[in-house]
């Protein structure tokens, strides 16, 4: 039996999870971010203690909404915690006896794709998270791709067209600028204003929803950018799958059949049937999932 | 001792190399396209067994102009050859004894540079061999990344931009349409037309070497671009290093220092201080050197 921890900006998930990936029970608790980095520490680690009378723990896998080293052993930064450069694995560690391992939380979804969901099988996958922002994950020949610090896979920042909307980043053009909530809305919301049309964008989830012709518009050039994207992504590392998760996914085939329809003409030397492209099976379980196995990607 | 081999479309090359990259003894002869492929493999093999009366050869590498699957053990498509789905390493192996390693050239270059060049001592290194075409090779975590089906690392075709020249693979807008060889004299004999300046550019070189403002034009749009090639590959891959080989590597701090001047506004959340930008230290003999060592990177 394994323990895996989501921790969130707003909560913290942990569930037992069975060495087969099913989740046996489950809990939550507000992240109270303004509590700072030991009092929240101390907290999983007293819900760690009650698991373990209970249960026979043999590793903790975390999720955090932020960069992790390329051993898993400092936590860089999450901005949304307000953490920075905290051992968290060891500290949890220290104070329960069981092994810890951390992973950021993008990584920590396609572990939960590679092993119980979509991705299951393939050597090499690619993963992309679709929320307020784009995050991104590889699986390169069955290991989890850190980059040489940590910080590979921020594949919301690759070039995928002229935009003058700047990034958060500083660059211009980036697939985050175009297919995150944030990018659709702005996007949406311009049409609409500019065909004078009074309909105030609050969601990517509404585009998606609708039916007219701006929304059709907006998830063409979401399609659009996301195999320019993806494209880039099967030149660089030739996986087998592609997987879509995050907020977005939850548009499932509406989603999936834009990108599908913007695919061939980006592919180069790949055909199709290459590379398949799915959306993420784990919704909001893949945090707690893909924690729990993560000690598996670590040795 | 090792034998490195680096077959091309006009010339082979092979050397005696040190276990300290140093080639002790080389040798060439013509790549005879037209006798097919067990004559040039009867051919090398005869090579071999001379050398190997003189020298205790321990593992023989060889590059090719081409894909190699996975494992190194078929040659998938060598197009300037004629070679499909051949099983060139076991063939040499079958006839000399010697326990021999194939894989693709830009591949091989990359080792060159990674064990004696100057990638050396990186765990995370991207190249781009720049040349008719555009080539690219990445070590991850110290690990060549070959792809699912050996496919990987095309880097010659990640979009950077408009372009309304089609590329060989079919897309729009590839790295290799604006910067290998090719894309750079058709940009600057397009210029020189269009301002009725009677100049016929037939090479990369002439325009690197050339002080005219259509030169220093072109050049710089070759910075421009790779630099958001580049800036992708950073966000992709967190390397150390990103080696810049092939002909036009040749033009040295003419490239870098357009590269240079480009790369800031494509690092996203990335500092310059990040990675290195670094020409290869092996012209011609990165074929023999790197092939050499490919037994160390395939265990």
């Amino acid at each position: 039996m394994r323990l895996g921890i989501d921790i969130g900006g707003t909560t913290i998930k942990y569930g037992i999870v069975s060495n087969e990936g099913k989740i046996i029970e489950s809990f939550s608790f507000d992240t109270k971010v303004n509590d700072g980095y030991l009092l929240i520490v101390n907290n999983i680690i007293s819900q760690v203690l009650i698991i373990k009378e209970k249960y026979k723990i043999d590793s903790i896998g975390i999720g955090v909404p932020g960069i992790v080293d390329k051993n898993g052993e400092i936590v860089k930064n999450c901005p949304n915690l307000f953490w920075k450069n905290v051992t968290l694995g060891k500290d949890i560690e220290f104070k329960t006896g069981i092994k810890t391992y951390v992973e950021n939380d993008a990584n920590i979804a396609l572990l939960a794709e590679h092993a119980f969901g979509n991705a299951k099988g393939y050597s090499d996958v690619i993963m992309l998270t679709l929320g307020t922002g784009v995050g991104g994950a590889a699986i390169v020949d069955g290991k989890l791709l850190k980059g040489s610090r940590g910080y590979g896979t921020e594949f919301g920042h690759i070039y995928v067209g002229e935009n003058k909307n700047r990034c958060n980043c500083g660059k211009y053009g980036c697939l985050e600028s175009f297919v995150s909530a944030t990018g659709i809305i702005r996007y949406a919301q311009n049409l609409y204003d500019k065909n004078q049309i009074s309909t105030r964008v609050k969601s990517a989830k509404q585009i998606f929803e609708s039916e007219d012709t701006i929304s059709k518009k907006a998830i063409e050039r979401v399609g659009y950018y996301l195999a320019v994207g993806i494209g880039n992504l099967i030149q660089c590392f030739n996986p087998e799958c592609v997987i879509i998760g995050g907020g977005l996914s939850g548009a499932k085939d509406k989603l999936l059949n834009s990108i599908e329809r913007n695919i061939s003409s980006q592919l180069g030397f790949f055909n199709k049937n290459d590379v398949e492209i799915a959306i993420a099976k784990w919704g909001n379980r893949a945090g707690i999932i893909g924690a729990s196995i993560l000690s598996e990607y670590r040795n």
